[in-house]
């Protein structure tokens, strides 16, 4: 099976349209995050190497470095939440006829909760993290390309809130409750102020245009 | 030269991340409303023909209709942005020498900015009516994907405000002030209250999580 990140933009959007059940909403958060980190990557490429900015090229290649890393983790998610789903997907359908069977497929789904919690998490942690990267793009980067930093939050946030939903969806179906409050209450650390600074970045932007 | 949309998605983030000038913040502002739309169409693809929203069903294929159209229309300005830049730089890029060329060059120069005006107002107005869809969506869409139709208000959200940015870019160098205020006024009103409205719709699905 080819990954998401090797078909083409139309294949994507048409599967993400289609009936298949994946991709959805979780790879396309991941995406949302990706995109974000690409962004501020090429607004730091855009502003390293001009003279005009030499005070800031040191802060441009590691704001550089930082961006592709979580690009490159970014990018991973948008297959495995797609994986997660398959094997969230496999476990329901697990045999159910006998109570050993029933008590193995319940324990089998609980065990996939858990990741399918976790992995959307992560991904939210990621698409903050893309918000803050691009906070710095916005701040430092060449004038030329600094609308792109306003791109970038705005990506990024999308992915934070769109990463949310799939953690609220399966942090739901948990009987472990004293996980899911755990996962939960990181999920509100990480939301809790972002749309003022998403708002706070976009604004530093769009002043400087 | 390939389309964005025929590259893969790996090819569109590099190319987005590197020193490239385009693919830039306006084709991804495309991306992002093109992804909205399939969202908003997947969640159309999964209720229709289902037994428990049978009474939706038509409203379900009357939006999906819409959500592929504007998915077409999105898809196509992915391509649109790349194209107007490679015009407008190739009009900055003609001779200046005498006070003929000096003249044909400013004239092209401006005539390529009134459409690197229109089109990213058009792109912001396709993804607010993406919101408008992923509104409908969220109302009567199966609960099994209703989280899809948050994403996609997200995803559409982003993309209007990214949008923005090249507008406002792009107006501020028009001479025809008329013009460009003309159009500025056409985006604030699109613009206007859809902070509002993207949460509204963002807390419409989380509520039926």
């Amino acid at each position: 099976m080819t990954e998401i990140k090797d078909q083409s933009i139309q294949q994507y959007l048409d599967q993400l349209a289609s009936k298949a059940p994946t991709p959805g909403g979780g790879s396309a958060a991941a995406l949302l995050g990706a995109q974000s980190t690409a962004l501020t990557s090429m607004v730091c490429n855009l502003t390293i190497g001009k003279p005009k900015y030499a005070e800031v090229e040191a802060d441009m290649q590691t704001l550089l470095s930082k961006a592709e890393s979580l690009r490159t983790i970014l990018t991973a998610m948008i297959q495995a939440d797609v994986d997660v789903f398959n094997k969230l997907m496999a476990a329901y359908g697990q045999a159910k006829e006998t109570e050993q069977e029933k008590l193995a497929r319940s324990q089998q789904i609980q065990t996939v909760l858990r990741e399918a919690t976790i992995i959307p998490l992560a991904c939210a942690k990621a698409c903050a993290e893309a918000m803050e990267l691009s906070k710095e793009a916005a701040d430092k980067g060449s004038l030329m390309v600094i609308s792109d930093a306003g791109v970038a939050v705005m990506s990024a946030y999308a992915g934070l809130k769109s990463a949310a939903l799939n953690v609220y969806i399966n942090a739901a179906s948990l009987k472990d409750r004293s996980f899911a409050e755990v996962k939960l209450a990181e999920l509100e650390a990480i939301l809790n102020g972002s749309d003022i600074k998403a708002e706070e970045i976009y604004l530093l932007v769009k002043n400087k245009l």
